[in-house]
């Protein structure tokens, strides 16, 4: 054995967890940044967040800017906002596209630099304190040490990584993602299972990232049909909520793998949810992995409870109909992705051919045709 | 669910991990006083502590007179030399007894307060900071935020609870273990296995200390025998610290319950080890809460993967011939462990009469004879 585990944020879960702990939020500052997207007006985490704040005398300043898969410029703009409002502290409510843009502009805060420069790594571990409130359950931002931004100088997403990005605290409440669609409800809760089934197959997993990781699982998979219908109790919510953080608390310390490596391209350039893209692919990596004989498989269909066809069944009937992507596309997806650093972490590395196949087997075509 | 999780400590675990991870100890502070018992000369821990500090240009003075079950006067020994030293952080290198000592000492030198009111709990979240090698896998200290201490105003073992006594960073190495006798290598696995059963058992239980119990108990009890006889290999060894320290993240979340609030006063009044006081009541506890038909009961035999019997007799075999206690002491004991907080913090709170019992039986008294 020879690993190391951190993971140093403060979990908060429950039902109003963001008022009943309102003094959780005092010790990170005296004026927040609020950094959201457009949806949290709606599902009531920003007023709970702002009547915690009064609570204990705090100011606020909302920039609600946010958009799906984040830019730099975007970031830079709530940084632009955090600086002129005076803010020394960052709540990030939403998905993982402000949670994720909240930490970049909280890391940029405290050590700025050039754009080319954002991920080229060596931050110290310094950031403004931050708050994060998932509103979909399936990131699990708020339990990892890494921020996913656009990346139009290299046309993918690629993420940032520091000790420094884990927020101080993470409230986590099952009622703000009462009103989400099915449809984001299941591309949420995929992109968590993801995780989870990464994890395992990561070069850099620990004993307790598995553990974890098998947890989380086994709380998903029962769950994942109700979130296709959108029809989830708010403790299915909680529930669902709690297995993508511990998802998090996993990838927090293997990093996710040739999945996301892969479907990163899939959001670039086709616009599929992130989650969406993920379980696209991840079938037809776990078939490779039977092939490999890779050591970790069977563990990982242990917290399915279910043979290797018995998954790829159910991601199937959970994606429905696959979007229709020229062939010629997918490969050049292919010869990008073998840029991805996850590539390399996975516990078998895929080749060239074989992440090619990957891509064209999960869209339908038969590899080997010329 | 409703539930915090809190464990901001650094883990890092494999051979030789304190000097090939010696940039751990920089940000700590420039001064270190290393905190341990007697047996660290011979483990190996200071040499590799001192090789590490050195290597980074930090001073050390050492405070070895550290006894088990420590006082408060020899908390106060430390931490006056720590102030003569100059020394501005803390390095505890030991089992249970060093690593809470040294958690008192990092604490009153920020928050220095008279002997009466150690106990008293309210103290702010800051301490110097601390990192902490065990050579005992047992304890589970270096991922909790207790000290437990000789409390002889109240003739028991206290423990002081805050935020501020998580070490920054915990070592793992097995070989520092490689010596222990039979007795220290059974009576400390059974410490962590009665902290790992008593924190599902507890009223604070949290789903996630319930996985990192279950996990603990599960890599445990397969290596008791060898414990017994002492013979293990280092691999051997670092699974069981690997599991004290899941079984100290259980309790970190959870706290401990009436085992360990019953034990307390068999180690000070009649000196047994801690972790055998614990083993010794387990198995009447389990009775109990059999008969109580306690939720968590099934949960904690299917990790055994052992009926309730099986348990048991697992503990007579590993406890061997139990002390001589006079009828009358157990009962006094009961009395005594009343008023001790665990108790009320079992999720099947007993009753005087059921403590009683517990302490009769356990010591093989008929609790039902006048």
């Amino acid at each position: 054995m020879n690993f190391g585990y951190y993971m140093p944020t403060r979990v908060v879960l429950g039902r109003n967890c963001v008022t009943e702990h309102a003094d959780l939020f005092a010790p990170l500052g005296k004026h927040a940044l609020i950094v959201t997207g457009k949806s949290s007006a709606f599902n009531g985490a920003l007023t709970d967040v702002m009547t915690a704040l009064n609570a204990k005398g705090q100011e606020a300043t909302v920039f609600d800017r946010v958009t799906p898969n984040p830019t730099i410029p975007v970031v830079r703009e709530g940084l632009a906002l955090l600086r002129s409002a005076g803010a020394d502290f960052v709540v990030a409510i939403g998905g993982g596209s402000p949670m994720d843009a909240a930490k970049a502009i909280a890391l940029l805060a405290e050590q700025d630099r050039p754009d080319e420069q954002i991920f080229a790594g060596g931050y110290a571990p310094e950031a403004l304190p931050m708050a994060h409130i998932p509103t979909t359950a399936g990131t699990g931002s708020e339990v990892t040490p890494y921020s996913i931004l656009t990346n139009d100088v290299r046309q993918t997403k690629t993420s940032i990584s520091s000790p420094a990005l884990f927020p101080r605290v993470a409230f986590l409440d099952g009622k703000y993602m009462a009103q989400l669609s099915p449809q984001v409800s299941l591309n949420t809760a995929l992109d968590a299972l993801s995780h989870a089934v990464e994890s395992m197959l990561s070069r850099n997993a620990i004993p307790l990232s598995d553990t974890l990781s098998e947890e989380a699982i086994e709380l998903i998979v029962p769950l994942l049909g109700k979130a296709q219908t959108g029809r989830m109790t708010l403790e299915e919510r909680d529930t669902m909520l709690y297995a993508s953080t511990l998802a998090g608390m996993a990838i927090a310390q293997s990093g996710t793998t040739a999945v996301h490596g892969m479907g990163y391209a899939l959001t670039y350039f086709y616009g599929i949810p992130h989650g969406r893209a993920n379980a696209l692919l991840l079938g037809e990596t776990l078939r490779l992995c039977e092939e490999k004989k890779v050591r970790k498989l069977p563990h990982v269909l242990a917290a399915f409870h279910a043979p290797l066809d018995g998954v790829t069944s159910l991601l199937d009937a959970l994606i429905g109909k696959r979007e229709e992507i020229p062939k010629e596309e997918l490969e050049a997806f292919a010869a990008r992705a073998m840029m991805n650093k996850n590539i390399k972490k996975s516990v078998y590395e895929p080749t060239f051919d074989e992440v090619r196949r990957i891509y064209l087997q999960s869209f339908g075509y038969d590899a080997d045709e010329e």
